[in-house]
Order: structure tokens, then sequence, then C-alpha cells
């Protein structure tokens, strides 16, 4: 057991602290100007970071194996941290934000070699944005045979019919492509009935209609959460992922890695609040001394650090169980980090903000917007008392035996 | 001990109650399809309700005395829970909306012959909207003696330089004046130091100069939370209210009424949350079941009414000491009631969100903006942290005498 | 709405802290001291206290009617938070104590003339003790309907067999009597198969086993909790209470009092804590200051009080709404209660200790066996989980309509 | 970084295993009912354990460095959790038992030649026990500079006034030494005024008074908590450990290692719990299903994984931090376990007694008296409010730099 990061992680880690102070926090002010005007746009800065990022080395880490910078989960995890400190531009600036990651996780693992020149390469090269359409107004998504929207075979094409929403990241005009997950055979067993397959943002009959607000924000900068229409959208056969009936087992290898990449920001996030937690407590003074010196907020300082420890630890861990027994051996993990995660951190910034008073609320702090990213993920593929079950249930399945 | 409304209570309980279902909940979507158009002012569909109101006698009825419709705290506090259960609407259709409660009961308590005809009028009738320009950015304005906003006569005028936030309303261009609080002598007492005075909206030097966002809300439809800074504004030393160094006694004043108003209008929106989550966990199904079948769903509906009945209980009961043994023999309960009642609602509304699914944090659904509401309640007039320790020490206080 | 106590009230609450202070507190530590010594029975100090008790006037007030003081629930529950100030010795010394209370109201409502002279009017009198055989080890006793101890006729007998355990009292050798509840009629409708009879502690067969701890206590002083095993145990079939198949209504009846009567105890528990905890933290330096100025100690004292005035109201308030609308029409508030004020006093009793140290958890403050009380309180007649299911179930009804 | 235990560990760990499964679990039940009988002597069935333990290899397996079995605290921590599974048994059967462990590591590392042959070898042969006596009554021990104890040399001896409690294993008779901290510098600076000294159990003037109760508990079986009155006790200055002024540091010293045994101990409980609220939840039925399958139950149970998992990671690396950079590189760690660790622990044990009804509570499950050792370790060497306070101001310390 060791809990020292290899060479290669350090270095990357140096590196990308390097990035950080010298082009993303200097840049956090203008950037949000900027996205205050752009529209559901990204910020036109935005591309003079990737280029800084992308001549430095820090392109595409999020990505194991050939297509990308070949780290391991566990290797990857500690710069996602770094990432979540300024969430807003890190991960977009080295081409390592969701959901593009988990999109071209997918196409790399199943998509075939023409969805990969097509979509993957551009996505690598930062070229286009993508989206995930999963969650369905309708019905409780939480339980993925509830996904309703068809899919139904016609000749060559499929025709697409539904409604999608909390599509992140599609408002942005310059979102190309969808992964859209829908039922292709309602007769099949409940995990062989839905099917991911590629719709472009101008095929006919797509309708992006509106951004979904997470408590009043709505994260224009990274292109909105959508709502989708599909009316008669038609696509042709080769736009299918994998095969007929597999979307579920590709939803299910997109998780991981995309648990370990939230876990990591959020749990960078949580750093940044502890930071401004102390430095605003110290700088301000109500009833003869400095806030930072109220029992109260020490206690508060004190949590946060021990919460995050915890939570660091244990995502770290979730990492290294993926790189070597897998997603499947690294289950009840996976749906731990999940349910302790956003709730803590979204904890340690409840703190912050009251630490800051009035203004912490307000557009002034990030503390608020990172507040309603956290308090979302509670919700994020699934609210946590679902994974909660489920991860009871594999509990008590070791004690079953024991009775019959 | 009698736990039972009076007659004139119930009998304005009824007649509120008639209203809510007739004209203000089949209005909510239209209002907010409105307000989404109308900038910082107010929906237009509002003045027809509020005709509405004051055709039915629903009107003033936050006022005690002869201004007002003359009810107690306590025959008012039940009817401003009812107007909580549409808080964007009800309160400002019957003229009961914060902050012009508080500046009214101001005008009507210390305001002059002049200033109550110049302004407490036309607010009574509902023409125009006021604002309270307390908390300042720079300062940790929970300790009032931080307060800097300087006031300084200079012949039959007050001059006033500084800078003032979240004042609430001030953004409607219809809200007209504001009750602006400041320094008028460094030198004196602490709590004699400071002064209350009225400034109209178009005085010159007064700058409105941005709505700060509660969690991404701006609030536009009641005015927002702006910003506004004083550079050199001139206004008739009869603005003053009260006296001069009475700044501090007229906010405490102040204090006690919105409290419970605040506190009953969040137990509304409890009871509103509470019907969601019934009515949507009903609806839904995930896993084979309805979400209402759900154990934890079911813990968070009991919770939710067993911490909303005790909360009731509390409010009412400080309303009863405020009319039957002042603010000062209350001031316990005054603090308990701030601390416990915007944090149990907010569990109460992130338990209702939560049981929504993705939909709950989104404009689709009110609980999310109620949530921000409620949260930011809890920074309002002060962090809970600072009552929390004056109320120990007026407890700790009983025992002091035990060692001299 | 009144929230000032009736004369009688506030007349009985004078005499009721008058014995408090000359007779109660000052024998709290000799009555601590016998209590080591006499094994099961009650310290010998009790007969002294109870006289003086009765001489003034201070003897069952809990009973309303011709038998007992004649109080109303709203009457008496103030009373019992005063007694809960001192639980081991007040409640006992003024023949208030449960189980009896609960038992003599059975026996006042549902006994025959033979029984209420031969087993009410002795305890009337505090000549004798009894307890209340419900619970069972073997079964899970939250869901009435699993409890399985057997009471079959033959001739003018009952045969009883079976096991109970948690009989509250039943270890002291002056508990003359046992209210046993048990199965008449294993076929009929599941609330229609328990009967409750009267079974003297010498009848043949019956076992008094042992007493079982709440984290190690035995509770000695007030007769501890034992396990009984009745092995074919005959009494005449005069001493069924009310009919056959009659036991869980009578079960119900005796709840709602009973639960007023403990919540209110803890609440006068709680108030004790909150009073050690002030003289203590004030008595005591730790770096550098009373330890009473933490900002975490004064957090947990605003809680306190915050939380104990909540939970009075809302038990005074059940109290009148049984007085007024009676046991059913208060259903919510009884559970409600059951529910908030364990685990609310719990969380105070947990925060004295704190703020006393090690001390806090031994024998020389009285904080460690009040939270055992409290906490085991949880779990008495049924665990809470169970009532917030029930309650969620009355809540989620009010909206099924709407689904038809 | 790797999360895999090295191969000794894992030889270890199974090692014990098996000792636990053949030895340990077999005899809970005879050596819980030895000791109810046995006072406060250690159950006589314990000696038997010793050998067989001695003689499988497990033994001192806590102290590092040549006296013991040369462990790592990263190797040692995972064998500890093993023994925590037990905690009446294992440790002290292993003689790995608190105090001793301490005590001995103390002998080990600060004591002189002749301190080590006279005291440290029959503790490492598990002849003897030993007790460390630190807490005092009258003050507030937290602060240590409180401590009041005065130990005056007087010629070759030194001469020690005071009261001590809390002192775990005194009251066994077999506990033959104790090493008792003091003041022999009242002038000196606050750090270097304590020192320590050992302390024959014969020694005249040693009154080894009563044993401190735990929430009821005596904890006899491993020689309770005693209060120890010194009067005019005389001991050879040789028995002073290190020099004098040297209790402050090595009392430090001592902290580090024992904080990971308790921890992992604690931990070794919480899975031991997890493991009955399991079977107990599926053996029993209320409502017509296992109550297993009640979402509440089920929710526990995964929150209990959660927490159990990141509270393992926590100290581990807690462990391995004082294995390569010592105890003061690892001092936050140190007090983050000391924190986060009893919390945890008793809100899983918390839950697991709720989900065995009044059993619960009771001596027929190990779980209460589990309870109150991790309840009394929130306060056991200071109060987590302590430990919190010191970690805040560290980690306010970063930023107070960018003040100056």
């Amino acid at each position: 057991m060791d809990f020292g990061f290899d060479a290669r992680t350090e270095e990357l880690r140096e590196r990308l602290l390097g990035f950080m102070d010298e082009c993303v926090y200097p840049a956090e002010d203008a950037f949000e100007a900027q996205a205050a005007e752009s529209g559901w746009a990204a910020p036109p800065l935005l591309e003079d970071l990737k280029g800084e990022a992308r001549s430095r080395g820090l392109w595409n880490l999020f990505l194991p194996g050939e297509h990308g910078a070949g780290l391991s989960n566990l290797q990857y995890a500690p710069l996602a941290e770094i990432m979540g400190r300024s969430p807003m531009i890190a991960p977009a600036a080295t081409n390592c934000a969701a959901p593009d990651t988990g999109n071209m996780e997918v196409l790399a693992q199943f998509g075939n070699e023409w969805q990969r020149k097509e979509w993957l390469e551009p996505l690598l090269r930062g070229e286009i944005r993508s989206a995930f359409a999963m969650t369905e107004p309708e019905v409780a998504s939480s339980d993925a045979t509830n996904i309703s929207l068809s899919i139904v075979r016609d000749g060559g094409e499929y025709v697409i019919n539904g409604r999608k929403w909390f599509a992140t990241g599609a408002m942005n005009p310059n979102c190309a492509i969808f992964i859209v997950m829908g039922k292709t055979d309602p007769e099949a067993a409940s995990h062989r009935q839905q099917s991911m397959v590629l719709v472009p943002r101008d095929t006919p009959g797509l309708d992006v209609r509106r951004g979904m607000r997470l408590f009043g924000y709505t994260d224009s900068d990274h292109g909105g959460h959508a709502e989708i229409v599909f009316t008669d959208v038609r696509v042709p056969v080769e736009n299918l992922i994998g095969e007929e009936g597999g979307g579920f087992a590709i939803a299910q290898a997109r998780l991981g890695p995309g648990r370990i990449h939230h876990c990591m920001r959020l749990i960078g996030m949580a750093e940044r609040a502890v930071e401004l937690m102390c430095t605003r407590t110290l700088a301000r003074t109500a009833f003869g001394r400095p806030i930072a010196q109220q029992g109260v907020v020490q206690d508060w300082i004190a949590e946060s650090r021990v919460r995050i420890e915890q939570l660091r630890l244990l995502v770290l861990k979730t990492a290294w169980l993926m790189d070597t027994v897998g997603n499947r051996g690294a289950h009840t993990e996976i749906q731990a980090i999940k349910i302790a995660t956003p709730r803590e951190v979204e904890w340690i910034l409840d703190k912050a903000i009251q630490a800051h008073g009035a203004g912490g609320v307000s557009q002034d702090f990030p503390l608020a917007a990172l507040w309603a990213g956290a308090r979302s993920l509670r919700l994020a593929d699934g609210p946590d008392e679902v994974h909660k079950r489920s991860l009871a249930y594999r509990e008590l399945k070791k004690y079953m035996g024991d009775r019959s």
C-alpha cells in the first residue's frame, strides 16, 4: 500500500498547476464577462486557452489508450481535481470537459471506424462539441427501463421519435453531434431493449427547444442543458453505436470514468471553497475580531478538511480498482463515490457561502454556482437513493446465503 | 391555552383561500411567462390581481393600527402562511409584500406627517414600491456597527456617500423611494451612530447599479436585489426618519413583524412543497411501483410534516408574544424562528426537489426557486450564527448570577 | 389562540415547583446512593417523598376523571415536564410514574368493578406497582400482529404460554400485577386477535427471569425491564380486561396520554441538561477562557433552546387536540411527538455530555443515564420508522383521491 | 499509489482471521458469562486465548522495533481492524490491548534499561497489565496545561499528590504499574511543566478508589476506568520516564499509534455492526416482509458501507504518513481520524441498534456496549471540538501569510 503519486502523475500535476496559475485563474474574470455576452456559445477566450493547453501537452488527458494521453484512471484523477478548481474553464480548455469526455470514450471503445473518423477525430481536436441525450421528461429515468424514446428501423435508416431533456452542452451551437439512447426493441429482455445512435445536430426533425435551468443558472458558458424534441428524425443505420440492444451496456461502461471525473472535479471545487472560506473570514471583521476566529467557522473549516481527505481517498481507490479489476469489480465503490461526493461537497460549499455573508449567494463569488452544480449531481445519472438501494442490496446479498 | 384561530382569523383565512383558488393559482403560469418578458418591472397581470384582492377586502392585511387592516400579529400570521404558497404573486397582489411591509410599518410608526402623506399613502394604495438599503458590500453587515455609508448634515440637507447592496425590490422602475441606513455620528455610542433617511429614486447621485443574483435567480418579478452607489446624494433634513441616532432602534422595531411574515410565508412554501412531493411521487413509477411507496420518500414526507407542525407553532407563539408582551419580551423567540424556519424549510424543499428528479432543479417546478429564497434567508438580516450566539448569551446569562 | 396556561395549571405548577425545590432536588444524591444498595426494590427514601407529595396535593395528577386529579391532558402536560427534571424521583413520588399511569388509565377506563377494587385502588394509593407486558423477544413486536403469546380459554380460566421482555418495572418485588397482551383468537381479523389479561405476580408458572439492560443501565431504581416467561399460567376469566379481541383497541387507547407524559418528561430532562451545560461550561476554563465562551458550545446551547421550544409547543398542542377532538383526531400529532421528541432530546443530551468532558458519560452526572432513556424511547412502542411510515401514508392519502 | 496490502500483511491477516474464527468468536458467550462473575479481574478464559494466540505467532503485533513484531503502522492497522470485530477479547488475547500498547511504546521508546527490564518485559510477556493516568476530575484536561497533580522532588524521591480519573484498566487487580502525568515545574514554559513517572500499584498513599462508568457500563472485563487518589505517594527518582519536563512530548508521541489502533478497531466494530444489521433484518419480518426490504433500512446499510470505506482509507493513509514522514507530518490526519471515526462509527452502531428493535439496546447483542465505547471516544484524549479547532487553525495558517 502506497499513497504517493507516481512520477508521471507528479510531472503532469506540476505542469497543470502551472497552467492554472499562469493562464486559468488570471482569465476567470474576463471569461465570466464574455460568458455574460456570448449567449449559448462558449466565450471567445476559450479558444486561446485551448491553444495554450495543447501547446503545453495538457490535452485529452482523460482518454486512455492510443487516442488520448494514455493515462490510467488513477493517473488522471488528481488532474481532474486540479481542473475542478476552475470548473468553468480548465476542463474545457484542456478538452477534458463532460459530456465530450464520456462521448469520446464511447466512440473510442464502441464506435466503428467511420464513426471515429467522422466524430471522434474532430472531438479529439476540440473542433466540435457533443451531447448525450438520455434523461426524458415524461418518465422517472433513474429506472432505465422507463426510457421511451423510440428508435425504429426502416430500411437503411432509424426513425427516432421522442423527447429528451437535460442534454448538457446541447444548447451550444458548436455542439454538432448527439448520442441518443432509445428503445429499439420493446419486446426484448429489459436490459436489451435500448440502443444508442449518433444524431447530427442538423438532422431534420431534431428540435433543440430550450435550455433547462439549474437553480436559476443557464450554464450557458458550457452549452446549457437542452430539452430536445425528436420528430421522425432519420439517421442511417451506420449511426448505430455497437449493436442493437447494446445501449444499456454502453451506458454502464460510460459511467465509471465519468464518475471519477465528476467526483474529482467536485473535490477540486471543495478545495477552492475552503480557500475562499479561509481568506474571506480572515479578511473580514465582525464584533471586534476576524470572522475566522469564530468557533463555528473554525468548525466548518476543520470539517471541510476532514471530509475532503476522506472523499479524495475513496475516489482514488475507486480509480485504482477500475484500473486493476475493472468497472464490475469496482461496482460498490463507483456507487459509493456518487453517493458521498456531491452531498459532502454541497455541505462544504454551503458553509463557504454562509461564511461569505450575502455575497456568497451572489454572482460575485463562484460559490453559489458551484453549489448548484454539486446539488444537481445528486440527481445526475440517477438520484442517490437509487444507488443506495442497489448498494445495500449487494451488501445484504453477502448474508442471504446464510439463510438457505 | 387554546390552539384554535379566532373568528376574524378564520373568516379572513376562508376569504384568502378563496382568492388563492380562484385567482392566484390559476394565474401562476401566465404570471411566470410575463415575468420572463417584463425585465425588472412587475408582470402586468399583477395590477389585475391587486384590484381583485382589494375588492375582496384582502388589502394591507399586514398592517396593524388605523392605517392598515388592524390585525394583530397572531391574526395576520396564518394569512401570511397562505400567501406563502404562491410567494411570487399572493403577497404582492394583496399589498403585503416585503420590503414594502416593513417600510410602511416604519413610516406609520416613526414617520412624520409629511413623510406619511408623501410616501406612506401611495404605498398603502399600492401605487409605488419601496426599498430598504442597509447591507453593504465592503463590511460584515451582520455587525451593524460596521455600517459605513456616511450621512453628513450640511445646512438644511443631508449629504450621503457610500454603497449598499441586496436592496430588495430596488431594480423595479416603480420602486420610488428608498429607506437608507447610514452613519450620522461616528463619535456617538455604538447604537446611536446610525440614522435612517428617505431618498427618492430620482435624486441626483443615486445610481442603482446592478441586480445581485441569488443562486442564479434575478428575482426580477419582485424587483431584484440592487447594488446602489450614493455619490454626494442630497436630501432635505425633513427626510430623516425619527431622530438622528435613532436608526438602530428603528431597525430593531422593523425586525419583529418581518420575521413573522417571512417565516409564515416559508411555512406556506413548505406546505406547497409537501403537496408537490406527494402528487409527483404518487404519479411516477420506478422499478415497478409508484415512487411514493419508497420507504425513503415516505420518510421525507413524514419528516416534513413533523417539522412543519413544530415550526408553525413556534412562529404563532412568537406572534402571540409580540402581541402580548412586545418585541423585547419575544426576543428569544424572534431569534429562534429566524434560526429554525429557513433551514428546516430548506431541508423540506431539498427533499421535494430530490423526489422530483432532474425536473426539480429546473424552471418547470417552483421548488428550486423557492429553495434559493429559503437558503438566502439564512443570511438575510444577519447569518443564523450571529443570532445563535446572541440567543446563547441570553441563556447563559440566567446562570451567571450563580457565580458572583 | 392563547399560549398562556390556565389558572389551575399555574397553581399546580407553582406547587410542584416548590416540591421539587424543597424535597426532590435535595434528595437526589441520597436517593441515588440508596438505589445502589437496594437491589431491584425502590430506595426507601421514596416512601417519605410519596407521603410529602400526597400531603401537598400532588398525587395522581395524571389521571383524568373521578379516580384521579381530574386534569385535562393539557393541564397535566406542563406538570409532567417539571417532573421530568428529576425523572428518577418526581414521577414515582407523585404516583405519576410509568407504567402504572397507563395501567391505571386502562383499569379506570376498561376494568370491571372487581378489577378496579382489587388492583386500581391499591395502585391509586401507591401501595403496589404494576407492569405492562407486550413486547416479545422472538418477533418484531412493532407489528402488533406478530405478537404470539398464547391465551387459551379453558373452562373458567385462561391458560397463558409465551415470553415477554422489556416489561418495565417488573423486577421490582413490589410490582404485584401485570397486564399481559396476547392472542386469544389467531383466526380472527388481525386487529381482533389480541386480548389483555391481568396476571398477579405470584401466579404459578410466571417466571420473572432477568432484567434487560439499556446501555448498561439496569434501571433498578424503577424496577428494571424484565424478561418474563409464562408456562401454563392460569388466571380466572374475570381477569380479562374488557372483551376478548379488545386488546388492540385498549393498547391504542393507552398510547396517547402515555406519549404526552413521556414527551413532556423528556422536555423536562432537556431543560435540566441545558441548565447543566450552562453551569458547567461557565465554571470550567480551557485555553484561557470559560468553555461557555467557545462558539461551538454557544451553538449547542442556542440549538437546544430552539429545539425545546418547538417540541414543547407540539406536545402541548397534541394534548389540546386529545382533549378537544380525541385520540383519533390527534393521530398525526401523537405520532409526530413520538418521532420528534426522543431524538431531539437525545441530541441535546449528547451535547450536554460533550460539554461536560469525560465526566459527562459517567455516573457523576445524570446526563448519560438520561441519554440512555431518551435513546431507548426511539424504540419504545415501535421504532420511529414505523410511525413515520404510517404518518406518511396518511399524508399521501390526502392526494390519492386526485388520481381516481 | 497502490491500495493493496503487502505480502506480510496479507499473511498476518489470514492468520488472524483464522484465530478469530476458530478461537475468538466461539468464545464470546462464555467470555461474557465469566466476565459477569469475575468482578474487576479478567475472565479466566483469557489466559487460554493468550496462550493460543502466542503459539500462533499473534503476539505483540502492535509494537514496532526489536521488542515487538516489528510491523509498521500501515502493516498493523488492518490487523487492529480485525481485532476490533471482537473488541472485548481479541486485543487482550493478542497482548495488543490499550492502554498497555501505548504504555509499552512509551517504555520501549523513552524508558531506561531498568524500567524496561522491570516493567516492559512482564508487559510484553502478558504477565501484568498497566494503566495511564492523565485526566483529572477537577479541571478541563483537554487543555493539558490545566493538569494539576503535583510531583515534587524530595531528595532521591518524587512525592506525588493529586487525583486522576478514567485511568482505563486500573481496577484490574493484575494492573501492576501506572504511568502518571503530573506537574514537576509550575514555573517552566507551559509545555515543559509536566513529567511522567512510574508508580507501582502497591505504593503507599495510592488509592484506587472506584470505577467510573461509561453509560452504565463498568467495562470490568478490561479493568474498568478508575478514579485514583494520590496522597504523599513516594517513588524513587529512577521512576521518572525520560527527563523532567518531558511529559508533554512523551504524551504527544504516545498519541499517534494509539489513534490508529483505536480507529481501526472502531472500523472493525462497524463492520461487525453492519453484519449484525444485515443478518437480523433479513431474519425478521414486520408488516409482511423482511425488515431488510424496508427502504430506510437499506439506506442505513448503504450509508454504513459508504462511510466505512472512507474512514478506513483515511486511517490507513494516516498510518502510511506516520511511517513515511512521522507523527509531525501526519498531524492533520491524526486529528482528522480522531474527529471522523468515533462519530461515524457511532452513527453506524446507532442504526444497527435501531434495526434490532428493543433487543439492540440490551445485553443480548454487543451493539449497545460498542456504542458506549465509540461515544466515549469522542471525548477520550480531548473532545473532538478541541481537535477541530486546532486543525482549523493549521488550515487558516496557510492563508495568513497573504495578509502580511
